[in-house]
């Protein structure tokens, strides 16, 4: 575990009503705990938060839970979350987990999310004994599917064409329907789409970023 | 039309007896024209035959019909392949069409074919109206979805990166299912490639070299 070496990252984890401390509580009620009955989007990995900050901006009538297993990167995004909103003057419908996706069925109900995003998950290694580790896995899928609605989806990016092909067969042999599918975002039409700080590097270095939707079948 | 400008190419169309001069006459007939019960695959733009005339030596129990537009070509396409039967001592269930995939209805019946090859095709200009003619627009899965038989697929290779994505993103929309997508063949672990002319020249110079398979669902 990355050894803590910051001493705001305890004064932003312990004073910041975005971070939910024991999500096990949450689960089945947590339109309750945002106060409204809107679809829960979930981000899976949100490092720094830029992504999950930037589309709870653009999207007020959805409720985000994003995920990160590193507390000091959790608390970045905290942080930029906190500054964000005291610079526009608004709260956001966003709540950070600081933990890991196997962990996904203690936190949620059946049908409780709509939507899943994965942005530059790490790939691991091209190895077949390293694959059950993707957060496209089958086996992954499979625990997402149940937690999905009906034609719940998921969203994916990355820059790693080997991850992005494991995932597309992935989904195709799970019978999960593909969409929008981009071998190159940032040259495509495609619009809206928020930018991760990953994301940023790697197409200013002039990498393709891959993208993809997937819609769970009913 | 190119110009014709090598005696040689009337002389192998007229003698040859794999290329067939009028297909329209043999809808519905071709295992008779092959006299045997396999399955017959077609390879759509078989550009100088290398790919075709491989898979035939390889599977000695399937029919093979190729298409190519180009009189020229095609010509190549039969010398090469009768070269080789010589070479061999054998005869290839290999025909050839020199017409344009725009027929393909004129000459095949519903669910005659098991399996379409398209490998390099023309992936035309990257813009909107140029797409209709891409071999895997929905109009031609369309057709093809027509003429295969029920679980009957499409195995395509491209080095051309729009063109496959615009592919994948037509076989989802239209409900194929896809299969083995490799972004990247020649690193992949995949068995039993036959070489194109084209996969030759691109992939020895470092490009990657596009695969999908797509079946159509019953």
């Amino acid at each position: 575990m990355r050894q803590r070496n910051k001493k705001w990252v305890d004064g932003e984890m312990e004073k910041n009503t975005h971070l939910v401390k024991t999500p096990e509580n949450n689960k089945g009620t947590w339109k309750e705990i945002f106060s409204n009955e809107e679809e829960i989007h979930l981000e899976i990995g949100c490092g720094k938060g830029d992504f999950v900050i930037g589309m709870a901006e653009k999207n007020p009538n959805v409720n985000f839970v994003a995920f990160e297993k590193e507390e000091q990167v959790v608390a970045m995004a905290i942080r930029k979350l906190r500054e964000r909103e005291e610079e526009l003057g608004t709260t956001f419908n966003v709540l950070f987990i600081n933990d890991d996706a196997k962990d996904l069925e203690k936190f949620f109900e059946v049908g409780e999310i709509s939507r899943i995003y994965l942005n530059f998950s790490d790939p691991w290694r091209n190895r077949k004994k390293w694959f059950k580790r993707r957060l496209t896995h089958r086996n992954f899928l499979e625990i997402y599917s149940k937690l999905l609605v009906k034609d719940g989806s998921l969203f994916q990016k990355t820059d790693n064409r080997s991850l992005f092909e494991f995932s597309l067969n992935e989904f195709s042999d799970c019978d999960w329907k593909l969409k929008n599918i981009s071998l190159d975002l940032h040259t495509s039409d495609f619009q809206d789409n928020v930018v991760t700080e990953y994301e940023k590097k790697f197409s200013e270095q002039g990498m393709p970023i891959y993208r993809l939707e997937a819609y769970k079948r009913s």
